[in-house]
């Protein structure tokens, strides 16, 4: 398939009758000399590696910060100081701060990095006062929060994005521009997952963020402090979107396919509790804690278009980091756990090759452009394209390429699976949070080297 | 775990109150000089291979073959001439002349290599014949098929064993010694299937094994004669065993564990289609015929003992063979598709490590000292193991390794999958074979040196 230009994308989508509404009349930037305004809500160590890269831009202004924590705010003080910009705002003291700095009325988007309990609200206050809205992966926890953030986006005209920045790794990149040229044939089926050991994430000694100690809840520091109480209480694939995002862009999800139903399986959940008193023995007061996470979640999903899609959720238990991608079709597949592919007719027979040299035959566009502006950022370079295409979309009054249906789709399989660990594995219906669009609704990601 | 004989841990579970129907009464075993007396039913490609390596043996008799193919017959005679043996008596002509083998009385036991559809007639008659039965993978085709072969077996007091190969792979045995020794910690989840190009098996041109061709059925030779029509009439996994039978044995099924419910997903079916049209164009015949068998089908199953397992079948699209097994405990993990483990405390902190080392220094016993015996045998050997372990337990009137429950809950995987794809993925309930049992019935797989 050639690849448009967005323009030219949507230009066709109209003309073909299948105009969707990609230009929301309310859509209102208030324009600096091109800067963006940016507010961000929640400025721990992820909202402080977003806010590193939209302060080191020179098309952002960004003239407040909303957090509850007095440490994280120094560092963020300190970011504005290294990059020599002038001091933000700060908004601070109560949780609720944050609708104050939502009050401002030279604010054009919000960044929300907080805890995955405050999405919801936050974005919901966020869209209410006419500001668009970049939210961290989870966009809430139930599924009606989720289709009242997708309303309430359609209704204001205003822009959600997730900002999902493992669809912008190197390598799945590669993958989703030969999958786009044919390589694979047609997709049949897909694997990805979280597959991270993240033991020294939800506990630590209160001190450092990670590790040291076997703290969590308000006696730790940073993500242990709220997002270990999610291992207490809740049992499904609690982080689906870093599998999940990739997968659905190479799927054409709500670009004429959709997700259709899926299904989980829980293990036993043994891996917390054992590093507890490992660290800590027997008698440490947490390990009395019981966690309702099982180690492993499995969960498959079935699409409009004859797909399965086999998302793994594993952090509990030690292992090297794996986010387990396979990309199968008629014509051959990729997993990244080997670092292998194989093209019939194109690769020896019955054998894996080497994936490397084909990832950089088919490096993508945006890879090529922005290669050395993304050298530095977060999580090899990805936290650069999920930033960018936040800004320029806004900037050029153009649709999100990871849009609030998107997100919608993705942050819903996590309330749909805990349903369905709970009934034993029970298949659960998928919401069409488009409500019919997805038929034609044009696939805007990474069409070209824009963004 | 310390390794037991099998006659200490026979004594042992006697001792502990939990004898289980070990020693049937009506085992009779027809020795001469110490042979065991077998018939083959079915002398393919597949039951010339076991055949030749009973042949090989100095403890068989076979002085009966049936089949009904003329130039499968004519090789199973060359390997008699080969191996400087008599002659079989040979029963074919019919579907049914089986019977007529099965009504020898100079038969202790036999072993059945035919398509799965025979599987089960034969079996039944074999046992109503008083014959001990060795049967190649796949038990039967419906649940109460496998209610029937369970039941006809515990009421004669014969055995049944199923010749699960994979069951004895070198690194699979190697893995076992580890998780028996404690090295993975508590199980958690695993992971296998059947990842295997089968075009060229499902497609020849009628002179071939393996492909030339896109003929299957009566036009067919081999496999392709019989094995096809099931991807044209079934949906699910039709091909578990293989790597639900090591898993299963990692996992103490039935003998205090067991599995308790699965779910299904089928992706669409295409790979059979394109290859038709890729190797004889869209205008023959076959290019008409409607494959209902899902490119790739996942299944999700749960036990007893809160462990998941995720089984794959993946046999119509081009891709290398890829068994695709992980085992993951509280400790760590071994995947063979990357050759890798982990083990916390052992192996550099989250890092993959090169598996090799590791098999080799946990070599299962059994290997070590059949490793000259097993060399030049099928699949890398693992034939020579199910040979050996089927044929020395009937001598010994032992309980085969894997016996008919261990075969019931591995087989009957099909149907219950079948039943799930077609509902969508719902959850089905897995029978237990053992009627509770399953908690103190020992296991007697690879305990030893002896098979």
């Amino acid at each position: 398939m050639k690849n448009l230009s967005r323009a030219e994308f949507i230009k066709m989508s109209v003309l073909a009758g299948t105009a969707f509404s990609i230009l929301p009349s309310k859509l209102v930037f208030g324009n600096n000399n091109s800067k963006l305004r940016l507010g961000f809500i929640g400025t721990g160590l992820r909202g402080q590696e977003l806010l590193r890269l939209c302060l080191q831009r020179n098309d952002t202004l960004i003239p407040a910060v909303c957090d509850i924590d007095e440490r994280m705010l120094a560092m963020t003080h300190k970011l504005f100081e290294n990059a020599a910009r002038p001091q933000p705002e700060v908004y601070s003291g109560d949780p609720y701060a944050y609708r104050e700095l939502l009050s401002r009325s030279d604010l054009d988007a919000i960044i929300i990095a907080t805890p995955w309990n405050w999405h919801y609200p936050m974005s919901m206050d966020a869209l209410d006062a006419g500001k668009h809205v970049g939210c961290e992966v989870i966009m809430a926890k139930t599924v009606q929060e989720h289709w009242d953030i997708v309303r309430k986006t359609t209704e204001t005209g205003l822009q959600y994005m997730m900002l999902e920045n493992v669809c912008y790794r190197r390598d799945i990149m590669a993958v989703l521009n030969m999958i786009r040229q044919g390589l694979f044939g047609e997709l049949i089926h897909m694997q990805a997952g979280y597959q991270h050991d993240l033991r020294e994430v939800k506990f630590n000694n209160g001190e450092q963020p990670y590790g040291g100690g076997v703290l969590f809840g308000s006696e730790a520091f940073s993500e242990a402090r709220w997002r270990t109480q999610h291992s207490v209480e809740r049992n499904g694939d609690l982080y689906p979107t870093h599998g999940i995002g990739p997968i659905s862009k190479m799927l054409n999800i709500y670009s004429g396919n959709r997700f259709t139903s899926l299904t989980s399986m829980a293990s036993k959940a043994r891996g917390l509790h054992e590093y507890i008193v490992k660290e800590a023995g027997p008698d440490h007061p947490n390990a009395k804690v019981e966690f309702k996470l099982g180690d492993v979640v499995t969960t498959t999903l079935s699409t409009a278009n004859g797909e399965t899609v086999l998302l793994q959720h594993d952090t509990n238990l030690p292992r090297p980091y794996s986010l387990g991608f396979r990309v199968q079709g008629t014509r051959g597949l990729w997993m990244d756990i080997n670092k292998s592919l194989y093209i019939e007719g194109e690769t020896a027979p019955h054998r894996w090759e080497e994936a490397q040299a084909w990832l950089e035959r088919y490096d993508h566009p945006l890879w090529k452009r922005f290669e050395n502006e993304a050298a530095g950022a977060g999580h090899g370079g990805m936290d650069f394209f999920v930033v960018n295409a936040f800004i320029e979309a806004i900037k050029a009054n153009e649709p999100v390429p990871i849009d609030v249906y998107d997100a919608a789709a993705w942050s819903v399989i996590t309330p749909l699976s805990e349903q369905s660990v709970a009934a034993g594995g029970a298949v659960q219906q998928f919401p069409d949070f488009t409500e019919g669009k997805w038929r034609t609704k044009p696939d805007l990601f990474a069409r070209d080297d824009r963004y």
